[in-house]
């Protein structure tokens, strides 16, 4: 007998703030998230490639102490070790991370996993998984990650949206001037990077995104 | 009350060795340990920093395929969640990974736990810890890591052997000329790299250094 964990998590990913401190000009990443917080981003993603084990732990507990009283969600990225030793609300796997039934072992069932899909293969695959969400990546195309595939544009978040049984959240490229299209072609939610953690003004980014999300639905 | 795990944990550290991918001449990780096993290796870290999460699991399941059967522990650097993940025999963690405390919760008091230490003070606080070894980092000079500290050279060693209550190995330049002043000096074990990984007889070079390493005793 399973129980079903997944109706439990009643997470909303509408607006989606993934991190990433060479992004925020200086400013701390404590600043950059509750600065998002305030203007109204759903979920928190912690993605951090450049610095030590020690440093992102640190981070992520900081970034928990932040989250946790707002009931705003920390999701870590590819590292479980992290997520395990601040008791994060949930792990954020790529293709090239830990395969999703480790990850999930590890984790367990209360915690929220969200899975890169990079095409509609991959997206037909996720079907066969109990993942919490899908992340759709790249929409566009950015210059924030190295290893990017092929865009899949909206008319890959179309077509993904029409048989995925999971929630979906578009990444990539995603700023106030294309917000509305991704949630008009069929995704739950826009996850951003520079367009809240290079913004002069994250909170108003945030709450601008925000609204622009809230309309299209 | 408390049950004094370690008593239990019988390993072998006189011959630690470090992997290294990039040092190892376009020969596999699986080549060089199996080999390095033949020759008398007595404990195996794997540590890479320049490959996917997904690689380092896989390569993890792949020496433990290895090492398991020859009752030859397999430790992991850095990353909890791999040792996690394949369930690892150890952890190995360094001054910038996560705190020892933390690591110790995770992994659990069954597992293998060592400490780098770089200098005397950091030799000296370990042994407020209940590590099951230290690391002693680097005896000399090495190019096989980045951000090394003044080396502890000889009498470094044999000073920290004077007062530690943990298994010492030692690590950083040691090879077939100064294995067995190492020993001599009070570790109760050397760690090498290039001397196995980059030679071109990975047995050959075990054999040599374990029969340097017990004559030394």
């Amino acid at each position: 007998m399973q129980v079903n964990f997944n109706k439990m998590k009643n997470f909303d990913i509408s607006l989606y703030l993934v991190t990433d401190l060479e992004l925020s000009k200086d400013r701390s990443l404590e600043y950059i998230v509750e600065e998002a917080a305030k203007g109204g981003v759903t979920l928190v993603q912690l993605r951090e490639k450049n610095i030590s084990t020690r440093e992102f732990y640190e981070l992520a507990k900081s970034l928990m102490a932040i989250l946790k009283p707002l009931n705003i969600p920390l999701i870590i990225n590819d590292r479980i070790d992290i997520a395990l030793a601040v008791d994060a609300d949930g792990l954020h796997i790529g293709q090239s991370d830990l395969p999703y039934a480790v990850a999930r072992r590890l984790m367990g069932y209360e915690k929220i996993i969200g899975l890169s899909v990079e095409n509609i293969q991959q997206a037909r695959d996720a079907n066969n998984l109990d993942v919490d969400y899908i992340g759709l990546s790249p929409v566009f195309s950015t210059n924030t990650k190295l290893d990017i595939n092929t865009p899949l544009e909206l008319a890959g978040i179309k077509e993904i949206a029409s048989f995925t049984k999971h929630k979906t959240v578009a990444i990539g490229g995603i700023n106030s001037s294309n917000a509305e299209s991704i949630i008009a072609s069929g995704a739950d939610g826009i996850a951003v990077v520079s367009a809240i953690v290079s913004h002069e003004n994250p909170k108003q980014a945030a709450l601008h995104l925000k609204s622009l999300v809230t309309n299209a639905k």
